[in-house]
């Protein structure tokens, strides 16, 4: 990454997060160039890093919005995204997202369980609205990677079996209120294995012509996200072998592929930037204490994640040490057991990869303001949220002290 | 509990959290009685439960404030909790954190480390103060918690060792900006065995003995918090037995105890309510999805905690499901193998003891925002925290977009 953090920080102070918006660029184009064989679509995964400035950068390339909550649905619309390019996805939709879906007029939603299709359906009714339907398959398939981050077993809350999913579609084909277009599998995130992916992608794609022989004729196959990125040493899949594990899958389909990455478009682009407070010797324990916490970046502490850190000073020897915030519990860490130089008060320590995941967690824990997230495009930063300050945090209580 | 959750559902909708202010009266009275013996101070951990109006309640009580940042220092003073009640610790303090408390006027600032000491005694002289200073102390004593709130031993970031106090000590005694006032140590939260405790405390005592020796004298001597609350089947420390342990290792000393009670004093006192949106069965696998998620509690998720759980419906047929929320991760669930009735669209379902550590917690992960807050005092319920709407949460953002 070629960006100049002590200026960032002195313009903006710390912590904070930046974001490289030519790197996206690049990750968007590749991934789409790959499908160039087909129609698609690639429908960001908001969740990922739902910053509006991220999302207008995004939809000005041609990306759709793959979104899994109401508000979501919003924030994809408020930065220009067109509602044909928008998917509601998600296990859990409640009765005034389902509405609201459907008087937006987005492209499908994306329904989860039977009894999911059904509130649908009747909301549709109600409404005197067709829905336009996509059904996310569990493929049951293990994609090695983190528990938390594993969707595509049946353990899982995601998805319906095949013999579910075929019912579903002969419930919508019958119905005045549903239409159904799409099918869609996911099976986790920060995959590093392509085989996963593609033996369930085949499942899928088979289970689009066994419809198809019912006069069930879908347009859109979402072939999920789920790509993974460089947090240590992680060799990826490549996106154009990845494309064409897809695409040979699809043979003699006439069907859009959609394409749902998240963190495979925004995880590398991103650091998260804080500054050292104090130095510190426990027993025979190392402490670089930081501005910045669990609160802004939960990764490590929720899922053991590991993400590479830089100490930007010029000491050359280096020792162990754990990485820690402010934070009043243990599990406020960001590295354990690194090597790491030794510090002075304000030198500056960079998060990489911490562009997905990583804001969208963020919360006020111990009364911490979210940081200021930060922009580079063509080498000039800008401000994309602000810092929340004291006011903002105990705006929506104050009037209620008695 | 004996709160109608039902109408509270229909009043503020769901997700919510609701508290039971005279539980906490009741937690407090029971504490601040058990040290009537001597001088005492409770200084309310705020991180627990950082509400304005939670704080205020027992800021009317007579509660002091222990605080982790500058944001609850301010929240304790906007509530009306006098200066001199209010102490400002933890291991990562700002520079401006340590200005503002110093012009604050506060009762001590609770010091973790040389370093930091020696940003205070700069900052001090800089302002041309005299700060009063407390140093934590490291016991270096197990207190059989979860890793994640064990602060008491070595191998966390948390205080400093004995030798290592007694230097900053002398070093306060020589300064001209530094003023000696209290000890502190706390060895973890959620505690359920007394004898660390004791221990610990001990430590502490002989310590303050010590210091008397080299004509320090302190005035306060914190023996920090972590008393547990029941989350499942948990016996508690009896709140006199707890005094009167402490009580014994002060033997002929003239000090003002400060307690820093915060998960025991809140805990137990509150609710997170949820409804219903589906079941699905996956596999063998049965789940109830409800609307609230991880962003909402994510005690489950980060410290595989339980919380008692009850649905409001009157089946009486039980079967083995998992509890989870609408969120797109895995990790996104409130309960495992737990036994629970066949619920219907809309039913309620409540998580109990979760009146700390929870909302504060809260994120906006999945763009949902924070669930309302409610008080019941007197058979009275109160909004307390309003519900976030979509255009809260992108308050600090949509200005950028371009």
């Amino acid at each position: 990454m070629n960006i100049d953090f002590k200026e960032l920080a002195n313009k903006y102070q710390t912590p904070y997060y930046v974001y490289d918006f030519d790197h996206i660029t690049t990750q968007y184009e590749s991934l789409k160039g790959a499908f160039k064989a087909r129609k698609s679509l690639i429908a960001y995964a908001v969740k990922a890093n739902s910053n509006l400035s991220v999302i207008k950068h995004l939809a000005q390339l041609g990306a759709g919005a793959d979104c899994v909550s109401i508000g979501e649905v919003k924030r994809a619309l408020k930065v220009g995204i067109v509602p044909y390019k928008i998917i509601f996805s998600g296990v859990g939709k409640i009765d005034s997202e389902i509405k609201e879906a459907l008087e937006l007029d987005i492209l499908m939603i994306n329904v989860e369980s039977a009894a999911e299709l059904n509130r649908v359906e009747t909301i549709a009714k109600e409404l005197d609205k067709k829905a336009r339907i996509s059904i996310r398959v569990n493929p049951n398939i293990d994609p090695q990677t983190h528990p938390y981050i594993s969707t595509g077993l049946h353990e899982n809350k995601f998805g319906v079996d095949i013999d579910t999913a075929k019912r579903m579609y002969i419930q919508c084909k019958n119905s005045d209120n549903l239409d159904p277009v799409g099918i869609h599998c996911h099976i986790g995130s920060q995959l590093t294995e392509l085989t996963p992916i593609k033996e369930s992608v085949k499942i899928v794609a088979d289970l689009v012509r066994n419809l198809s022989a019912l006069n069930i004729d879908l347009s859109f196959i979402d072939i999920g996200g789920g790509l993974g990125i460089v947090y240590d040493d992680e060799v990826l899949i490549d996106v154009n072998d990845y494309a064409q594990s897809v695409l040979e899958t699809m043979f003699g389909l006439d069907i859009t592929i959609v394409c749902e990455p998240g963190r495979s478009l925004v995880g590398n682009s991103g650091a998260f930037v804080s500054k050292v407070l104090y130095e510190k010797v426990n027993g025979s324990k190392r402490f670089i204490i930081v501005d910045g916490a669990m609160n802004d970046l939960i990764r490590p502490a929720l899922y053991n994640a590991s993400h590479k850190v830089e100490v930007l000073n010029d000491n050359k020897e280096f020792t162990d040490c754990n990485l820690v915030g402010p934070i009043c519990e243990s599990g406020d860490f960001f590295a354990k057991n690194i090597e790491l130089p030794q510090t002075e008060h304000n030198d500056l320590v960079v998060l990489y990869s911490a562009g997905a995941y990583c804001f969208t967690m963020a919360s006020n824990y111990n009364t911490r303001g979210k940081v200021a997230e930060i922009a580079i495009e063509d080498g000039k930063d800008r401000l994309i949220r602000k810092r929340e300050t004291f006011e903002d945090i105990i705006a929506l209580e104050e009037e209620f002290i008695k």
